[in-house]
């Protein structure tokens, strides 16, 4: 497997924004096997949801849009936005196995596994177009710098696409700014460029002021993105979490949602806060709409 | 600092249960600023606690017991057992500190804490005889074999002296014996002999069978004890569970009890059952007795 660099996700998302704008067919797809069409790529359009949505989404800077022709989705629109999440303890290889047949079937953006998925995953989802994300130093965050590091690079080695890593926490709501900022640096330099990084900072545990410090950490040491929660605290994503987070990073930085987005509505809601990346074990509800 | 080795350590234990049953006093200490007979170490007893309790451990073959002469532990013989835990994310330096006075005053094993604060741990805690515990692949165990074992290569080299990892969960469901005795071997090669190695088997997501075969592969893979719990699942520590680890593992292994075990009278029932050892936050609440 290659790696796009930064500059071809670049390209590929401005493509996929144009492709939306000017509405897409199917017809121009490359096609390998049955799921070339269900990939979260950038060429080609074939949406056929409900454009206000769409809109909505494109409006608050969604990076990604996709949907596949033969994805079963109703929620075509959030599909492409969605980390198609697996990070129990007892995941076993065939509970990875359901969730990759899932991120295919539904045009989800990726599937999120532990970093002992990654080799697998990466073979099982060859082709299809859905990405590979994994974890480090999850969900404490912990761990030394060097250890982080290293995680990301043997998960880049076993060819993830996309990295999200946990701040220190603790480091964080004791005001040690520089060692937050070379925690995450250290890991950026292992990811960069193959490797996209998106920083949580657990948002259950900060406040406001700590979650500002740590957007503004994440951003300094050239992430991606910034994200909500691990799903193993207190609480997940909140609205307002994410509008804080949008506020600070502006317009051009990843902002990811994740813990209990658990219908469309949740996801509507996290998206029109700024949100442009949602993670979710819930995906396959997210997709078939409502909000029960 | 350095190391002792796995022999050292077996004098230490022994020298330990002899000095105990004969009884000893403190003037044979030497003594190393205020803390010297608070440690858990081997040399001297000074232990004035209830006798039938301390028996009715020795006879359930613990390895280590201990109590300082400035100790204010009431249950001192409990106190030489714990691992004095603190590993929730949001923990600062000074809830560190804090953890390492505690365990100097009351005369704990060990600290155990996250891996990024083991080497201000070692450098707080020298010459005072208690240990640094941290934590490997923690809590949900699925990483990959090789960064578990970089993760523990560092905590030796920051000066760690035990280590307590979690097994690949999802793996042992799945039944894959030789990947986790292979994930366990790596990490033994990176902490012997050195650093002891601790196993932890998330004994709330397992079946009984799940349990026997979690123990076999971790006594086969060399490693030095099996743990119940991470205290981050969805229950710490069952009697139950340490009588059935104790035993598949027989006498010579150790059996560490964590997660719940919140006072004096759930730490005796575990130690009763077979552990050698006691994971726990609650500590202080331990040492002062009682059950409620």
């Amino acid at each position: 497997m290659t790696f796009p660099s930064q500059q071809e996700r670049l390209i590929e998302e401005i493509t996929q924004k144009i492709t939306l704008e000017l509405g897409g067919s199917c017809g121009n797809r490359s096609t390998e096997g049955n799921h070339s069409c269900q990939a979260a790529s950038g060429a080609g359009g074939c949406l056929s949801v409900d454009s206000t949505a769409v809109d909505r989404i494109v409006e608050q800077g969604a990076c990604r849009l996709s949907a596949g022709c033969q994805a079963t989705s109703i929620r075509a629109d959030l599909a492409g936005l969605i980390d198609h999440t697996l990070l129990k303890p007892n995941t076993t290889r065939g509970d990875v196995e359901k969730l990759c047949q899932e991120a295919v079937q539904h045009g989800f953006y990726s599937v999120c596994v532990n970093p002992a998925f990654v080799a697998c995953c990466v073979e099982m989802l060859r082709g299809t177009g859905v990405h590979v994300c994994t974890v480090v130093g999850f969900p404490l965050g912990a761990n030394t710098p060097e250890v982080k590091a290293y995680e990301a690079s043997v998960a880049k080695a076993d060819g993830a696409s996309e990295v999200d890593m946990v701040i220190n926490i603790g480091a964080l709501r004791g005001g040690a700014r520089d060692y937050c900022l070379q925690d995450i640096r250290t890991v950026v330099d292992a990811c960069h460029p193959e490797v996209l990084l998106k920083v949580i900072l657990e948002t259950a545990l900060l406040t406001d002021e700590e979650i500002v410090l740590g957007c503004e950490v994440a951003q300094e040491a050239g992430a991606d993105y910034v994200k909500t929660s691990t799903g193993f605290s207190t609480r997940g994503a909140d609205a307002s979490d994410i509008a804080l987070m949008r506020r600070v990073v502006g317009p051009d930085m990843g902002v990811k949602a994740s813990g209990g987005v658990g219908n469309s509505s949740r996801a509507d809601l996290m998206v029109a806060m700024g949100a442009t990346r949602i993670g979710a074990s819930a995906s396959m509800k997210i997709v078939k709409g409502g909000s029960s």
